[in-house]
């Protein structure tokens, strides 16, 4: 294990990017940073084979934590079981699933389209109706009173302007909505208290409002939007407009702020305009105050939400200046500072939440709540905590890792002669988020810590020309930091969080009287159809409607007939009620297939344009007798 | 660990499922095997947490085999690690696949569509163009003289009649083809020697040939089809049509022979039928038989592909009979052996394929190509070899894997006093396909086997009502049977494959002239567009090519405009050159996404009818400046 404790020195963000001031070509920019985060690595592979064994659960032994993990571009949640790192389970969320049908089934259909905007929804109609694809990149659980209360996950959308929920009883997403006004969510963060509440979600590009095409090329008219959405009902309560593009953002301990890092100060369109300021900001929400403004009616309505106006010189935000392009940002679990990661500048911001009242009221300015700057090192992306006052800052283009003291960091920024960094760790390779066990509670346990690496080189034997990145584990329980785990992962290890196994507790059967299957309930009720253990089929003109339940291993109809071009429904229950015996229906050679979970009901809906005898089969495993578990479809031609 | 030595005495099929001999109830044939398999699990977790370092790849070392896994109705084939069981990539196949945009661009697209047949195009076109699902089984790498060649994975989908073949050099997907006058291909097989050669699928179900409607509901009329794939060319060489349902196949080492197994003997349609039949076949199809039928003319060509009439009575087949529903066929590396599993019989049936061409000579009788049947306990599957006489078969009600003596079973079934079965260990749950290092290939190593099973119960932390299942990595390189790893999977592990990392060879960067974008490489050249480094926008009526290049971390465009209702094609290569240095194109609100390889083309093609300002940014991580990688779209509203 390679360790070292170092000081970056006295390096500007220039320097980092060895680039003159005015960034005039771009493409040199890139080759620079290119080669120092590609092609710096740091030791050989083999001389850093070290004690794995502290995270290895051995077969039979269960994990101690759940990670969900959000999975970049792929639009979906993962489970993953800590700390042996194995992925135990997928979420489709803005993806469609071949395995489960999600984007097929009525209902998950029904989710995406109920929270689609009008416009959305016009456009997609000609597109097959709802987004096959989506960037998931920041997954956060629902809180209650500064931790996981283990009733909901939330996770964001950059690709089409989303955020969807998933209940933590059956794991599946429940609701999804896209935000108005906004263009391309990107951080996204829970409040931590009373409870959540809201979630907040920025809106990072700069757009015309509205998006219609009536501004096209105008930047001065493009703005950023801050989201507060209900998390109960998910609606969104109320917009702020602000200056810059909206990064990442956390909340408070104390149901009084957000904060989001906000880069593009400048206005600007291009790389080069947008990174020639200095300085940036990291923006403060005064939530009391915006809730008060929209109670009052002292805000705008836009597509139908309460918009204020959060620009420089409002009354609901400050603007603290930080370095050029902050990234993240992380409340600590003492409840009181905010981290502010530098990116471009090697320093990371630390705010003091107790001196904001101050700041609002005008008694302080902007960069008297900055209570400790750092220098930690090359590109700190993201900062994770231990509950003991330890703070472990990912350095991209260093590829460390480096844990520093934030009291000794607030000392040395007050002038005393001491150095805030503890340790440094090598991780393969160019970390981005990184996350502790519990740590972006008031219950942070300082056992783990998961750095989510861009690239993973050398790490694993060559799969072509796509690699997969490496999220490595890393114990911080002792005095050292010491990776003890390399986790492959497909596109994209972005973020994740950690939470304790006795915070979540899911249903291993569904409950027959579901939400879920609401508008099958009420299809079977008007035709008259026992939705448990019914079977029929029902013609309604050119619409029919199959309704038929499962008991392993048989479908309770073998065999229906539907003439050419019918739009047919087929909506089925599984009666099993068995910890894991979930049935499948696959139509095949109609793009059919979807999941139907114990005592569950799951539909869907196809023209049935394709004449000729076509056989269902279920392809979730289920019995000795699975295979057998199948019948027709027989379809009559149109011209007979 | 627990392991034991057993028979299961005289029970038969019947016993097994605890039915009586005509099946009446089929309710009640699943309620007693569902309590056999999912109730009688054997030992508590903590009890079994077995020594599991043998299988552990520490922080920075390298796995030894490249493992290539199926994903059942996921639709994709995932990479693993051997034996460190992380999972490295995944390739998407019969899916949609949100971070490639694989099923979207135009690439996937073509080879989608290229190898559908008409009416399925014709069909496709009211609803998106391709499949978005499939069920993907078995996946097989293509041989050399009876090894592995690294060149090409095959794989099936049973839920749209299709056979893939993916590039092992960039594992990506090349060709796609959909198997005329079969229905739902289900088991498949390389030709092991000289070469592949063929690929052997199997349509596994019963449908009329053509089923275009004009036949429905007269199952005598039904028939299943056996195809061989020409595997360089991707085009159906011939096809044989047989009596009953075909399952899983093999092929010999000789060159002459390919094996199915086939259950429906009786013809029928419902699982009572089917199953009344105390025994099925093992189908032999004679490969130079076949070939020499074909060359003089001796078909009937249906849908454009020479069939012969293989069925009973055929001299292109022979028909062994073998228990009811034989399931696995796996042929052992000694080059003389094939297994045949018999799934509802405790029983495996070993034909030896030195005296084929005595039966096909008619000299002997198709059970004398049985030279041992030995019982090995309950549900037997699959079976899998060490390359030194040891078989190891997956007892799917009895959740074990049975390691038995070939030899010693053949002693067995000539009178001898011998009990073939070496050991016995128990697997949690269910086991379904396993396979060996390199154990279908004449290079078996007899160091790991992985036990594929379908059922994980309380292996693993609570994840909902779905569940994963379960991958067992089992160390049978000593006397001892030891299981090493407990690997969580979703949906589902269908069927591996474990291939020495020598025999892999992937490329990092793409080869500029690759023929995977060769119509964008024409497109260019038309326009009068540098692919490379060039960018422009070409308007062409109301269809309009975007062209541009990527270096980290730019697009060569920063903005482009297109008008309302434009067709636009956006045409992009990464010029950049560095391993994994792919960048993506997410456009956003618009629903699209792509992956861009180092040194590839990828090209999309929407109808841009939502005005405004559309940020497109990079998804794939790139650069330290990767979230500024951007541009704009501006569409021009159609009335301003």
């Amino acid at each position: 294990m390679t360790k070292q404790k170092e000081n970056t020195g006295g390096l500007t963000r220039r320097d980092l990017l060895g680039t003159s001031a005015k960034i005039t070509t771009v493409a040199g920019l890139g080759g620079g940073a290119v080669a120092a985060g590609l092609t710096g690595f740091n030791t050989s592979p083999v001389a850093r084979a070290a004690e794995g064994s502290r995270a290895e659960v051995k077969p039979g032994e269960l994990d101690e934590y759940y990670g969900f993990w959000s999975s970049g571009q792929c639009g979906e949640i993962r489970i993953l079981g800590l700390p042996s790192m194995r992925e135990l389970m997928r979420i489709p969320v803005f993806n469609r699933c071949s395995a489960t049908g999600w984007g097929h089934t009525n209902e998950s259909r029904k989710i995406m389209r109920d929270g689609m905007l009008p416009e959305t929804k016009t456009f997609l109609d000609s597109r097959g109706g709802v987004y096959l694809n989506g960037d998931a990149h920041h997954p956060h659980m629902s809180f209650t009173d500064g931790t996981y209360d283990g009733r909901y996950l939330f996770i964001n959308d950059k690709a089409n302007t989303r955020v969807a929920r998933i209940r933590c009883d059956v794991m599946k997403c429940d609701k999804m909505i896209e935000i108005p006004n906004a263009a391309d969510i990107h951080g996204l963060r829970p409040q931590k208290y009373p409870r959540t509440g809201y979630i907040f979600a920025n809106g990072e590009h700069r757009v015309p409002i509205p998006n219609d095409g009536m501004i096209l090329d105008e930047p001065d008219k493009y703005h950023s939007v801050f989201t507060a959405i209900d998390g109960d009902k998910m609606e969104v309560s109320w917009q702020v407009i602000v200056d810059g593009n909206l990064d990442n953002c956390d909340a408070d301990y104390q149901g009084l702020y957000a904060f989001s890092t906000c880069y593009n100060s400048e206005g600007g369109v291009t790389l080069s305009e947008m990174t020639a300021n200095e300085q940036d900001w990291a923006v403060v929400f005064d939530i009391k105050a915006i809730e008060a403004a929209v109670a009052k009616g002292d805000f705008q309505e836009i597509q139908g939400v309460p918009v204020v106006d959060g620009r420089k010189g409002s009354a609901f935000t400050r603007y603290i200046p930080v370095s050029n392009s902050p990234h993240g940002c992380n409340t600590a679990p003492d409840g009181r500072h905010v981290v502010i990661n530098g990116k471009l500048s090697p320093t990371v911001s630390v705010i003091d939440v107790t001196l904001l009242p101050d700041l609002f009221a005008d008694k302080i300015k902007p960069r008297d709540c900055i209570v400790a700057e750092p220098e930690l090192g090359l590109g700190p992306l993201h900062t994770a905590f231990d509950g003991r006052g330890g703070a472990y800052t990912t350095l991209f283009l260093d590829s460390q890792v480096a844990k520093w003291d934030i009291e000794k960091a607030k000392r040395a920024f007050k002038g005393e002669n001491v150095d805030p960094i503890i340790e440094k760790v090598d991780v393969q390779y160019q970390p981005g988020h990184n996350h502790t066990s519990m740590g972006e509670t008031k219950e942070a346990d300082g056992k783990w810590l998961v750095s989510l690496n861009k690239f993973s080189k050398d790490r694993f034997i060559n799969v072509g020309p796509m690699k997969p990145e490496n999220e490595q584990l890393i114990d911080i329980s002792g005095d050292d930091l010491t990776i003890v785990h390399d986790g492959p992962t497909y596109a994209e290890p972005h973020d994740c969080i950690i939470v304790r196994t006795d915070i979540v507790n899911p249903l291993s059967i569904w409950e027959r009287d579901d939400p879920y299957w609401e508008e099958a309930r009420k299809s079977a009720e008007k035709d008259g159809v026992d939705l448990d253990y019914g079977e029929d089929v029902i013609r309604d003109g050119n619409k029919v409607r199959v309704y038929m339940h499962s008991i392993a291993p048989t479908f309770s109809l073998e065999k229906f007939t539907v003439k050419q071009g019918d739009e047919v429904t087929i909506i089925i229950t599984n009666m099993d009620d068995v910890d894991d015996l979930a049935h499948g229906f696959t139509l095949a050679n109609y793009g059919v297939a979807f999941e139907i979970g114990p005592q569950a009901t799951a539909s869907i809906t196809f023209v049935a344009d394709r004449p000729g005898v076509h056989w269902f089969y279920c392809q979730w495993f289920c019995h000795a007798l699975h295979m057998e578990m199948r019948g027709r479809m027989m379809v009559e031609p149109r011209a007979v």
